[in-house]
């Protein structure tokens, strides 16, 4: 399973508005199959593990990171339905379709069948490699991160506005690879008119992966890149998994005021800044008591130098 | 030697103007004797451990953190004599005396007298643990640990200046420890009027161990408290291995403005504030790139729910 997830994680920013799911076909001790969601959404991982495994797919064991669709589309058979027709010995299924319309269908036609089905082997690792489209199912909307590289004071930037660089390659390296898995990228236009970023793709293979681009303003459209009024106006992007905010502080005010950030990335730079641009403006605290419990460190880790932060919104279920 | 750092390490804080030596000496693969410099600097580690060791140390290991010292005092008589005359079989010290005056003095006397000697076994350790006493042979002042409780942000304070409580309960009984290990603590008039802070350790059994009191003033004598009327004064403090400045925004700012801290702890709690107090002013920064370079991270640990940052001044030798 612990591959199945890593395939899909491979396929993250890529398969929206589809979920990223990954799948590996073993017979016999040996990988015969392997597949994730495609460019696009189509075709799924199953289907792509299916074709490859060929007629050694049957007396396999299947390992796949959410439960196989139960529905036919104009763009393809239900999974469920190529999965019973290979005839494997077992299937082993992260997570459940969480869609209430479609949860225990597919598990259950496979069992009707007389596969025999496992549930919930890697559900941790599954739910976090999905936790973009996961979003997008439990809240109508895209997760929202948002990142910013600080220094150890928390600034972005010298108050003439000068903020390069706050942090160093590695750091910034990991910031491509957090936009090949975002679906798309967003800054306001401040940071547009200052910096007129391309927001691309710079790593070695993953040029291809830009994702798309977009603009926090009520101004006029600017050719290739989409508009957002509002922060409000995640809820609009049906075909967004995971939304990438790169700033500036203004955007990322509005952001955190409007309760529409579900995870943050630090790049926390080892320097002192002193007087300079703070990453935040007033985000209605009255009391420091009312800033406890909302944010939970999730990950931390090294980069070169500097240091990762990612912090999460903890939100009632 | 691991044990010997430890008995040191505990004696961190206590022993200014000597170092916190620890001691531990083994016969037949037992401990028979264990010693820490002692509060006010006497008697020595190795006595206290000889001591204790009595006609046991005959033939025994003696592992010591710091080169015994080779010149008698009107306060007791040279560690180097009094091990000579325990005729341990060997002596295993981690570091020489970094007083060019006295370096190698003891090493040799005990090499004269026949016992085998051993240089450098947990020399890095014992660094790390008598860095403040380090700090005064090397730059003639106190170790100087600057201290803040910070949010993700960087913030020390809401604008009205409410700060409590920006951390939890495990961060704050860190910084207890840290006075604890402190010889001094010293704060700013704003933060000593604002506050009334009593700096004392609130850790069971270490209440005794509350370190002397200073604050950073031009004004008025206050009773109780040593004053420093500027940053420089630290070179006054013979007395003092370690000094933890406990701030606030302005007290730090003119400690670093001076390049008189060579240690930041920051308790990093998992809030933003947003627009409030930032931990620093104006540091003479006028390019990005003239800040790198001069802090690295040294160490990092979870506390509670918050984040302990180490930073270590970059100096060239």
């Amino acid at each position: 399973m612990t591959q199945a997830v890593a395939l899909g994680e491979a396929a993250r920013g890529q398969t929206a508005p589809n979920p990223n799911v990954g799948c590996v076909i073993v017979r016999n001790g040996e990988v015969v199959g392997r597949g994730a969601t495609a460019s696009g959404g189509r075709p799924h991982a199953e289907a792509e593990a299916l074709s490859q495994a060929g007629s050694q797919a049957e007396g396999s064991t299947v390992y796949v990171t959410l439960e196989p669709c139960a529905h036919s589309s104009p763009r393809g058979p239900a999974c469920a339905d190529l999965l019973v027709a290979a005839r494997p010995q077992r299937v082993i299924v992260a997570l459940e379709d969480p869609d209430p319309r479609t949860t225990g269908r597919g598990i259950a036609r496979l069992r009707e069948a007389g596969i025999a089905l496992d549930l919930g082997d890697g559900a941790d690792e599954a739910r976090h490699s999905m936790a973009g489209w996961l979003t997008r199912q439990r809240l109508g909307r895209p997760r929202v991160t948002l990142k910013l590289a600080l220094s150890i004071d928390g600034k972005v930037a010298l108050p003439s506005g000068e903020s390069k660089w706050i942090t160093g390659e590695d750091a910034r390296a990991h910031v491509h690879l957090e936009r090949a898995q975002s679906d798309m990228i967003l800054v306001g236009r401040g940071t547009f008119l200052a910096d007129s970023p391309k927001l691309d793709v710079r790593l070695p293979g993953l040029e291809e992966r830009s994702p798309r681009r977009a603009l926090l303003s009520r101004g006029e459209p600017v050719d290739g890149w989409e508009m957002l009024q509002s922060p409000q106006d995640v809820h609009r992007l049906h075909d967004v998994n995971d939304l990438l905010v790169e700033g500036g502080s203004v955007t990322a005010t509005a952001f955190l005021n409007a309760d529409l950030v579900d995870r943050i990335l630090i790049y926390r730079a080892p320097i002192i800044v002193g007087e300079g641009k703070s990453s935040f403006g007033y985000i209605g605290l009255d009391a420091i008591a009312d800033a406890h419990g909302r944010w939970r460190v999730s990950d931390g880790r090294a980069l070169g130098v500097d240091r990762l932060e990612v912090y999460e919104r903890v939100r009632e279920a």
